[in-house]
């Protein structure tokens, strides 16, 4: 058993309002440190297979089908053996 | 400037609805090797900090006053220099 640890991001280019939202929620907090605020996602499957070759392929179909919308984002797979 | 990575997740315990429905969905796109699906958020963070364990205090203090709901929720933060 894999875990694969997809992390779904905006593009850089695309405006991302949610993390404009919390950046100036954080600004009231007094967290004025903190310059920029981009929110995504974080998707963890369990993925049964032979090899991380697989487990690999798997979630990257997962991802192009479904996970992801590859006009507006970005996305990155981490495989870890379970 | 550092950019802080923070990972929010359910804590395991905590049924996780849109977990659930993603996963139903990849079993529909024919995808049954992928047995469990848990969502999270994604946090990117840049913050203006002298040093990495600052950076990471500020982190720490936007997730517990904001970014987390340690009632249901875990987080990790993970530093890196840019």
């Amino acid at each position: 058993m894999y875990k694969a640890k997809v992390n779904v991001t905006l593009r850089k280019s695309i405006l991302d309002p949610k993390g404009k939202a919390t950046h100036h929620a954080l600004q009231n907090l007094g967290l004025n440190d903190v310059k920029e605020v981009r929110i995504g996602k974080l998707i963890e499957l369990d993925i049964e297979a032979e090899t991380e070759d697989e487990a690999r392929k798997i979630a990257d179909t997962a991802c192009t089908q479904l996970l992801a919308n590859e006009v507006m984002e970005d996305y990155t797979i981490q495989i870890e053996n379970n």
